[in-house]
């Protein structure tokens, strides 16, 4: 199975998370006409089981192409939120449940498109194009276990080209 | 006075909050081994009173230069995270107490630097320089009354040379 690539929009991604951009939020003007302010982009959930908002920095790397899908990944107790920090495209690739391929949808994002995965929904790590990326994240630290990876089969496993 | 812009570094600024960078933090390796993170950057206090995260996009647009200091501005109820999202430098301006001029410290961001800053530190609005910039912002929503400005009279305004 191919996996057509589709446009990050707000609306096709609402199944799995928020996209963060400005383009069709309103904005409020702040700081005496000098900013505009984009509100309320993204929820963070991060206080399950007495969790914190953990900020970070990622560095991504390139995969070799045609990328090679073999894992994905959930957090169960928290959402988490990537917004690149330089103005590059990537791919974002979530599903309903890693074992059934029909419930895969690929999307690529522009390099001012952030997401926001909410609690629990399988993604898979960074995918980014041509060169290294950085991201700032926003998600949960604290007790328990918030990881939960899936490594596919060899049956199940695809490729995905950008 | 002239107020001396100083290089923002995570010591000089922590009287203030966090410097939001990768830049001497230990990354941990990620993703199969194609990302690092950079984990804990930022105490994020934004509970006070019923308050949750909100996470916005700012667009700033550089003021006439040297910079009128005329207004500084304090969150008594939640932290503030501003992180560029274009590489170009940025300033920060922060005071201990906006009546004292010897407080006021002024710090040039690389525009790959973010700033946390903590709860009830005055700090002035975005300082952008050369062209409009945006800015990925953590900071707090809920109920209360979360901003307190302080206009300067005109002994206490000065002007700030980039």
């Amino acid at each position: 199975m191919n996996l057509t690539l589709e446009p990050l929009t707000p609306t096709a991604f609402a199944p799995f998370g928020e996209v963060v951009q400005s383009d069709g939020a309103d904005p409020v003007a702040i700081n005496q006409g000098f900013a505009e302010r984009y509100n309320g982009l993204a929820n963070i959930d991060v206080s399950q089981a007495g969790g914190h908002v953990n900020v970070s920095l990622f560095t991504a790397r390139p995969r070799p192409e045609p990328i090679a899908i073999q894992l994905m990944e959930r957090h169960p107790l928290g959402s988490q939120l990537f917004m690149p920090i330089q103005n590059l495209d990537w791919l974002v690739l979530v599903c309903g449940d890693p074992r059934d391929r029909a419930s895969y949808r690929a999307f690529r994002a522009t390099g001012i498109q952030g997401v926001n995965y909410s609690r629990n929904v399988w993604h898979h790590p960074l995918l980014v194009l041509g060169q290294t990326c950085r991201f700032l994240v926003v998600d949960r630290a604290g007790p328990g276990h918030n990881l939960e990876e899936f490594a596919l089969n060899a049956e199940q496993q695809f490729a995905l080209e950008p």
